[in-house]
Order: structure tokens, then C-alpha cells, then sequence
């Protein structure tokens, strides 16, 4: 049939694709239109694309690295010191959240958390001589993620903090979070006052070795089906942990009350008075899960998503532990009492594993209540959720949305889907301000850098070996 | 215009009303055509409802009881025994639920569980003298409803029982409820086995005094505030209380461990085994609101639902203390294990006070992942809430559904809504064994009957005065 003839067979019908150009003239023709969403690849990406779609190894990599991160079974099995938890790996260094960092790089709240913990470990007797020591290099600065480990906001982990250890039961990782300080003035938002120390220094006297020991006696919590319950109950697990600490103390309130009679009503009253206390928990949940995720040769599966407050980087299943970074934005949301951006530090933290675990943005939908804490309308929270399913992999067996009728979150970000489609992951989180010592001043939206996302295709188009050029390819394509 | 001038203006616009056959066969014809819902009015309704429509009161009763009913602030001000805190009402005598029943009457969970209360009272020394007992009318057998109380299933208090006290902050009045025991063989279910009766020793010695010391030193807990958490956390608060249980054991556990550092565990263990721990408190929360509501004359608003096991008992406001009951029918919903809809007893219990105060069924739009308890889809659940906005007076203005954008629940029955749409109240309710002792078979939706319905909406119109009657109706209009 030509195609004129196919015209006389009655009217048009017309698909159009991409921008609504087009689209919109036939309408204003009354012409039925069958729109179809498309989007150009992301600038300078088309050549690095081409070639990592084709790399033979690609689909089933990613089957496989998508199928270890959702079948991870992280459960609670421990809450441990660090200092004896990671004593061989830290070795007098202090860890810090996102890709590495310099003291001369580093953001106000990184260095207002970096110089507290010099106090609360006894390096320094105050912030000048911390800041003092910190900029002569005394202290090594290393990601968390390098050490099977993630924090919060600055992420600071140093010797005398207790962590949550959590193991994935299926693939046998281990990965750590510092437990959280609470809300206000607080380390991980930069603040290092005598009330920050002081919290602390109970943190490690009273919180970390009562939680350990109500743990022992209660046995390891399952993780997955606490998270998965408390999506049923209105979370997102990343700026909105209401339901999940609520099940988490629960769970816990018993072996604490028989672990440290005496104790039990401080421990239980601080984790009640702080509706993100679950956070540091799913985190470390998120990171095993990830964790088992990484090193599969050829596999575009993003593994970590990780800021600094300088920088926000990426991390590639099939490209080992490379950091792929960009500038880190300021968020866009809520400021509490009168800050605004202008105070806002650019974007930190290690909790966009939250993220990368196929939770947080990516499952706002199951979080109406979301929208009031980070702005926006509940219609915005499911479109967030709906967009993230053009840029993953899977949807979640176990993390279910309920008002999606019970679908799975999306989970697994593929580099190739982010460079096809020109979506970047949605994610949420708080808002540090940006001088050393203020704290949160927020909690929004940020979008991450769309440097981090090309310049990993680049490095996984790099690794695809090329019949025609004997495993090189062109050094143009290269980053 | 005349009709054929209209018509010849252009192609008619067409209203079809009701049933849907005008509709489908126009449509049929290519027709387009709007829709329009209506029901007749219930079968022999017609004159009261002109009746009572005509009631000049009535509009500016139901705004006052409908406000009050809204408005109400109840508070969890206490834990008291019932020997206590009904003495003088109580006089010997076992509240049960719904409206008024004898023994003679009563279905086998209401004997199985009034069989317990004897035994746990120590006024029979097994079931045969128990029965025995009550058949021969040795104990008054009274409803929760007409001394300030509700209770779950057959709703039995005896002395020995432990109450949660609310008080209405806002107008002033109290109600009590009995706690929870948990789920399986329970009184409330009517089993009375040795354990149903040692649970409720341990709640008299442990659970009762424990919970009153540690509310006492936490101070009055904010239930409405707690509810509206609770529905931004997939509870409708009747047949999932999964959040509101976890909010609960969260305010009151460090109190817990503080008043009874030797017996916080066990206390703690017991509500963080049983979901439904919640409920009682929210009943009585519910009554103390719809209370509130209670005698305004000229009221059509519905201020109790309630079922005995036998009938299905409403009250209206502007009806004083009258039950109008129909039989009580039997749950349609999801069985445990091998029991069948033959197993199943007729509805029963006062839980439907959370239905009058605009929760459970009226809010399952709040609580997708309840269809998962009683059978369905989401969008059953969704329909079910939009539903019970067609027979309501109100949206709650403090309980709202974050799946509707953050709409009020439907609250407030209104009588002859009821009669004019034709449709019941959704009610969410546990099932109970038809035989003494067997304990909760199953979990689901039941429709009220619609006498009880007709039978208030004939007794208003009775109640309207009559200028041309006297102040009397027609004796054929009477009930």
C-alpha cells in the first residue's frame, strides 16, 4: 500500500513524538494526534550511547546487578562502636560523607562537623586549633563508602560514634551508619556547640551501648520488611521516617526496657523525640543492598549516589569504586523559621542511597504527607515516582506503593536510561546551612548534576572493548 | 422558547436521571448525554422524609450537632479500673455491646464472653454455672452505650476490667472503653477458655495499674491529633490500627519504663504484639466526640451505631437515648485458616462508633493496604470513602485522606440522607465465631439493615410538630 493510498482509506492517523510542536498544530486542526513522549539523548552522549547499548555484556550485567540489589535481605544485627567496628580500616582517619574531599574543597557544615569531632575526640581543644590541625592535614579524610559505611548529611564518623551494623542475609554484605543525633542543632548539619558534644558524648556512654545490648537480646530485625511496611504507612525513608521509627521503637522498646531498667526511659524518650531516627538504619539497609550490586563487569547500573556538599558523585556497577562527580545544587523546598536559599549550603549527604535502594524521591508516591515537608502538591509525589520508572531497571518485589495499586518502587538507575531520556533521579533531602555551625535551615528537592551521569557513560563506553580499534575506542568518546 | 424550537437550535442536550437504561439506549443512538445519580428514597419513607425535610429545625440542628461532633477534643486523661470508674453506675451489672439484649437473645460469642466475665469475677465457678447464672437473670445485663462506654465484639465489662478514660476537652464529657487483650482466643470474641481468663488477670494486676502509672506521669495524650497522624499512616482506625498502635506505644513507653522499670518489658511486649492495641482508645474517643452530638432536638444525625450480635442498633441525636434496631447481618470479608462464612456469627460490637465519628469503613481511602485485610481492591476502598460523602453532613476537618489531596473524612449520618440516596453506611468489622469460645473467624465489610434506618427516620417524623395535626402525625406514618 503507498502511502497515498493508505490516506484514502480514511483519516489520518498521525504519531507524533517529543516536543508538542507539532502535536499541538494537529490538534488545532482537530486532527487525532497519538502523542508519544520522547526526549533527545543528554548533549555529547549519542556516540558513548551507541556504543555502551551495544556492548554484548550489558543486558544480562544489568539483570544480574539489578536482581543482587533487590533480592538484598539487610537485616539489624549489631550497634557498634566505631572505633571497634571499623578499627583496622579508620585508623585515625575520620570518615565523611559523598565522593572525596580536601579541607580546602570542603563546605561550611563539612568542616563545622569535621572540627567537632576533633573536640569530641579529644584532638582538639577548640574549633580554631580543630580547623587549625584539620587544614595541616593532622586527620586523613575519607569517604564513608570507601569503608562499607554511610552518613547522613556531613557524615562524619569518627572514633567514639556508634554505628548500626546491618547485613544483607542473601549476598552476605555488611555496611554501617552512624545512629541519629536528632533534629536541630546537630554534628551532621555542621553544628558543633557544647550541646552538640554533649549529645554526643551521651550517644556513646548511654544511647549506643543500651541499643546494643537491647539488639543482642532481641535478635536481628529485618530491615526489608520494616521498610516495606512503613511504605504501606506513609514513608518515603528519606525525608519522612515517621512510620519506620515508630515500628523500629516498637520493635525495640521491650529488650530496652529489660537490657537497662534504669536507663530505658532516656534511651526510648530520645528516640521518640525524633521522627528520622529510623533514617540512619534504612541507610545502612540501602547500602548493603547496594553494596551487593557493585562490580559486575559491564553492568550500567548506578550503585551510589553520594554528596559532599562540593560535590555529588556517582558510582557505577561495572566501573568498580570510581567516583563520577558534578557541582552538588542547592535544593529547591521548605526553609524553617525565617532562612531561605540564600543560606542554604549546596547539596550533602550519603542518604541518596535511599535513592539509588529505589526509596526516598523515587518513592514519594507512597508519601503524600511528603509534599508538606518538602513542598509542592500529593499529584507531584506521583509524578516523581511515576518518572522514575523511565530510568530504572526494576520495580521493587517487597517496597510497594500502595496508591499505585501495590506497584513496585522503581528501583536501579541505568546511566544509559538517565543519558536516553535526559531524566535525572529525583531526590529528597534536608538542608544544611551553609555556615560552619548553623544546622538545618530546610528540607527539599535537589536535582543531581547531569556532569556525574555523562561522565560515567563516558568511562563505561571506555571499558567496552572494541573489535574494530582492539578494546580502544576513539580518545573523543573518552572523558 | 417552545420545546420544538429548542430542539431545532442544534442537537439535543440530553440529562438522564437514575437508572441507567434511558442512558445506554440513547448512548446507543450515539446520543450524548449527562448522567445524572439518583435513587428513589427507601421503600415506605416518602411522607416522613417530606416530613422531617420540612422540620424548620432541622438544618440548624444538625449544623450544631454536626459542629459539635467535629469540634470534639478527645483527650486519653486516664487507665482505671471499672470497679472505679462505673461503680455507682455498674451496681453489679455487665455492660455489653450494641443496644439492649437478653440472654435469652444473645448470640454465642455474646453467652461465650458474658460465660468468661462470670468465671473472671468469680461468680461462677464454670460454664455450666455461669449460664446457668445468667439465664436465670442473676446479673443485669446493660449496653456499654447507656453508661458512657463502648467496647469491641460483645463488648463485655465486668468490675475487674481496665478502662482507657477520655474526656472531650472541648465539651466536656467522658468516655471509657476496655483494653484490648490481643487477637485469637479472646473474651471479646467470646471465647473463655483458661487462657482467655488468665490474659485478663495478668491485664487486672499488670497491664491495667502499669498503663494508669505511666499515663499519669506522661500526662493527657492527644488522641485526635494521634488519630489524624494515624490516617496519614494507612490506618482508617477501625480494622487497621497498625499506626495508631505504634504512635501510642511510642508517647507511652518511656513513661512505661519509667513507672514500672520491672515490669516495662512484658507491658511493652503486649501491646507490640497485638496491631489492634489502638483500637479501644480510639472507640472511646469516638464516643466522647459523638456524644458531644447527642440530644439537640430536631437532629437527624446518626450518634451511635452499634450491634449486640443480634440487632443492629442506631441512635439519633435529636432521639434522646432510643435504640432503632434491624437484625444484625453476617460480614462478607476474608476468613482466617478453614473457617467459612458458616462459622461466622452476625455482626457485632460497638467498633461501628468509629464509623459515626466519621473513621473505618468511612475512611478507607485513608488505608489502601486494608483490602488486604478484608477483601477487595484499592479502588473499592476509594469508592467507598466517596461514597459516605452522599450521607454525610460534613468533612472532618482534622481527620483527612492524603489520597484524596488531604479532603476531611465523611462525618456525620444524617437519617434522611440515608433514606433519600438509599445507601448504607460502609461499616469495617471483625467477624466472631457463631459458637461460644471458637474466637475471630475472619475480618471484613457488613451492611446495616435498613429498618433501623426507616425505623429513626418514622420516629423523627413523629417528632416534627404537625400544625395542621396538633402536634401529632398520622398514626399510619408512626413506627
Amino acid at each position: 500500500m503507498t502511502f497515498l493510498s493508505a490516506l484514502s482509506q480514511g483519516p489520518p492517523r498521525v504519531v507524533t513524538a517529543g516536543a508538542g510542536l507539532l502535536d499541538e498544530a494537529l490538534a488545532a486542526q482537530a486532527v487525532p494526534t497519538t502523542p508519544v513522549a520522547w526526549r533527545p539523548p543528554l548533549p555529547g552522549t549519542a556516540d558513548a550511547l551507541a556504543r555502551v547499548l551495544a556492548d554484548p555484556r550489558r543486558q544480562a550485567a544489568n539483570e544480574l546487578a539489578v536482581r543482587r540489589l533487590t533480592t538484598a535481605r539487610p537485616r539489624l544485627v549489631g550497634v557498634r562502636r566505631a572505633s571497634e567496628a571499623l578499627a583496622g580500616p579508620l585508623d585515625g582517619a575520620f570518615l565523611h560523607a559523598g565522593p572525596p574531599i580536601t579541607w580546602e574543597r570542603a563546605s561550611g557544615p563539612m568542616r563545622g562537623a569535621l572540627v567537632g569531632a576533633m573536640m569530641l575526640e579529644g584532638r582538639a581543644g577548640d574549633e580554631h586549633e580543630a580547623a587549625r590541625r584539620l587544614a595541616a592535614g593532622e586527620v586523613a579524610l575519607r569517604p564513608c563508602h570507601e569503608h562499607g559505611a554511610v552518613g547522613p548529611m556531613a557524615g562524619v564518623v569518627s572514633p567514639s560514634m556508634w554505628l548500626f551494623e546491618v547485613r544483607d542475609e542473601e549476598h552476605g554484605g555488611t555496611a554501617y551508619c552512624s545512629l541519629n543525633e536528632g533534629l536541630g542543632k546537630v554534628l551532621r548539619y555542621g553544628a558543633y556547640g557544647p550541646e552538640v558534644l554533649e549529645r554526643l558524648r551521651w550517644m556513646d556512654e548511654v544511647l549506643g551501648p543500651v541499643l546494643a545490648a537491647a539488639l543482642a537480646a532481641a535478635g536481628p530485625l529485618d530491615l526489608r520488611a520494616l521498610a516495606a511496611q512503613a511504605l504501606q504507612m506513609g514513608d518515603e525513608l528519606h525525608n519522612r521516617n515517621r512510620a519506620a521509627t515508630s515500628l523500629l521503637l516498637r520493635a525495640l522498646a521491650p529488650a530496652v526496657a529489660e537490657a537497662a531498667p534504669d536507663r530505658a526511659a532516656q534511651v526510648l524518650r530520645f528516640i521518640d523525640g525524633n521522627d528520622h531516627f529510623f533514617l540512619n538504619a534504612g541507610m545502612a539497609a540501602a547500602k548493603a543492598a547496594t553494596d551487593a550490586a557493585r562490580d559486575v563487569p559491564g553492568s550500567s547500573l548506578v550503585v551510589a549516589m553520594a554528596r559532599n556538599g562540593t560535590d555529588f558523585g556517582v558510582q557505577v556497577s561495572g566501573l568498580g569504586g570510581r567516583w563520577f562527580t558534578g557541582p552538588a545544587g542547592v535544593p529547591d523546598g521548605l526553609y524553617l523559621g525565617s532562612y531561605g536559599p540564600a543560606d542554604a549550603n549546596p547539596d550533602i549527604g550519603d542518604s541518596t542511597i535511599t535513592e539509588t535502594a529505589g526509596l526516598g524521591g523515587f518513592a514519594m508516591a507512597a508519601s503524600p504527607a511528603i509534599v508538606r515537608f518538602v513542598g509542592g502538591e500529593v499529584a507531584d509525589a506521583v509524578r516523581a515516582t511515576l518518572s522514575m520508572y523511565e530510568i530504572t531497571l526494576a520495580e521493587h518485589p517487597a517496597y510497594q506503593i500502595p496508591g499505585l495499586g501495590f506497584r513496585g518502587t522503581p528501583v536501579g538507575v541505568d546511566v544509559t536510561l538517565v543519558a536516553r531520556t535526559g531524566l535525572l533521579p529525583v531526590v529528597n533531602t534536608g538542608i544544611a546551612g551553609r555556615v560552619p555551625g548553623t544546622g538545618q535551615v530546610g528540607a527539599g528537592l535537589v536535582k543531581p548534576p547531569v556532569e556525574a551521569f555523562t561522565a560515567a557513560l563516558l568511562a563505561l563506553a571506555d571499558e567496552v572493548s572494541d573489535p574494530f580499534e582492539n578494546g580502544h575506542i576513539s580518545t573523543s568518546a573518552r572523558q
